[in-house]
């Protein structure tokens, strides 16, 4: 009798989109990862492979972003979990340290894929608490923002994190947005090592809950030149900022070719802007990667498109 | 030949509603302050009388926020005005300090009467602009979360404040408020005070802007219960709180006879609850009064009823 076995795409996601540090992200189309799951008669979880990392990621699953949320399900499963194990075959379609949600979508990708094979007993919600455990083992961090909408898709919101506590935004139609990675890696334990023990004045502070503010209340009343005003960060951008050789200058071309605003995803190098129009993302982009290069000496890799409503979800 | 003279109510207005310190507000139905004015050969600006403050605000019309603001509409307006000067009587049916808008709703009034006077050259944004200029004589800072909705009515959201950046929010339908006036005074300047040079740790700044975010959200999707979850304040609140007697046991008390969400209005020591249904607001007001009654010894006035889709506007 062969084993219930599924696969599960999970995209990249940007996640902060300016004001909203650890409480915003949104999905994209591609790229994404990809995790195979099976069903096993033994105990626990086995990574048995992962392909398209260069051998950088941990092996051991309890070290696995993909292994630990994975864990996570059969643990909130319970005896509602069909199979006392489960097997993963993870496939790296994300550049790491890239700030387009690689870990995250490694585990998001396996929480779904997890559920899909134990059982289906845990909700959304669920799954994104047990991708969190995934991205806290990569990143030291049990953030959200890029796991929520790497399962639930479109803009999520995050409200509380004691308890989880998620919002469903509404995509605008007519919002594309243009991400470019640039060939350099910030990692997002670094990144946040950066904010630790920090403290923010007030000034700064009203100015981003603001921003933040008027971005929810774009995405409702489809105001995408109100939503380009808000994509702006007093507090954690111009930290991150200055470990993105040429921020300035590629943000700048990608304002000067039409973007309606650009920043960070999430904790870099990856930058994305949003555009009225797919053929506007594409001239973004292009003028973002010339810009890579002639400030920083950077190539970099690109994707255009609108936001995908879509989270993880089982392909064939 | 009569001068233009025109009759002005401004509407007591919540700010900071929660977690969106300086950036949001609301107005109520009642109560409020009303400006008369009337233009003027004789250039400048004229406080003739004011009434209902037992003589406690400054008579000097550069020291008090209605004529200043009054003052700022006539150096907007330039050689657009009709004449060169205007005449204010101000009746105050708000109470001082009291965490309600009191002198924004004054400058509000002033600065929509003058401008209907002297020939209505500014549109709403620039009248809340020099409403700020009166906040600003009246409290030490520009904000224009109480003006801003005294003028515009209903929720407004402060996307930025250089450039001066207004979002009108909506109001979802069976929403209702509570509105507590305990008898004692926190002076805006003393509360402010509390805050200055003060910073803030990343976590608390995360917990507030998922919670304005929210708010936000469940403002467009009429969603009463996240509006609820979502009045919660990690930064400024606590703070505050210390300045208002009773403050624990009175949300506790609103919470407990039904409302969605309580928190202070403004600077305190006015709170505010939401509720369902003007019922329920009823219920809640009868409770907080008790609570401040019997934690603090202090008597108080309640409001209840919708929010106001109306800022100041010409009565008879």
């Amino acid at each position: 009798m062969s084993l219930p076995r599924v696969r599960v795409f999970a995209p990249a996601t940007v996640s902060n989109v300016g004001p909203g540090f650890d409480i915003l992200g949104f999905a994209l189309h591609r790229p994404g990862d990809t995790v195979e799951a099976e069903a096993s008669d033994a105990p626990g979880v086995v990574l048995v492979e992962i392909s398209g990392d260069d051998g950088r990621l941990p092996r051991e699953a309890a070290r696995n972003s993909a292994g630990v949320a994975a864990a996570g399900v059969l643990a909130r499963s319970g005896t509602r979990a069909a199979f006392p194990g489960v097997r993963l075959w993870l496939r790296k379609g994300l550049p790491l340290a890239s700030g387009l949600g690689s870990s995250g979508a490694s585990a998001a990708a396996a929480a779904v894929a997890a559920n899909l094979v134990l059982g289906r007993s845990l909700d959304p919600v669920d799954l994104v608490a047990c991708a969190m455990e995934g991205e806290h083992a990569a990143s030291g961090s049990s953030h959200a923002d890029n796991v929520a909408p790497a399962i639930l898709g479109g803009f999520v919101l995050i409200r509380s994190y004691h308890p989880l506590d998620l919002v469903r935004l509404p995509v605008p139609d007519g919002l594309f947005v243009a991400v470019v990675h640039p060939h350099c890696a910030v990692s997002t334990k670094s990144a946040r090592a950066l904010l630790r023990d920090r403290t923010f004045p007030l000034p700064d502070i009203v100015a981003n809950t603001g921003n933040l503010g008027a971005l929810v209340a774009a995405l409702h009343q489809q105001d995408l030149a109100l939503l380009g005003r808000s994509v702006a960060d007093a507090l954690v951008e111009p930290i991150r900022a200055a470990l993105i050789p040429g921020f300035d200058r590629v943000r700048r071309a990608a304002l000067d070719a039409g973007a309606l605003g650009c920043s960070i995803s999430g904790s870099g190098p990856t930058m994305f802007a949003f555009a009225g129009s797919d053929d506007a993302a594409a001239r973004v982009a292009v003028a973002m990667r010339t810009a890579f290069r002639e400030s920083a000496g950077l190539n970099s890799d690109a994707w255009t498109g609108p936001i995908s409503p879509d989270g993880a979800r089982e392909v064939r």
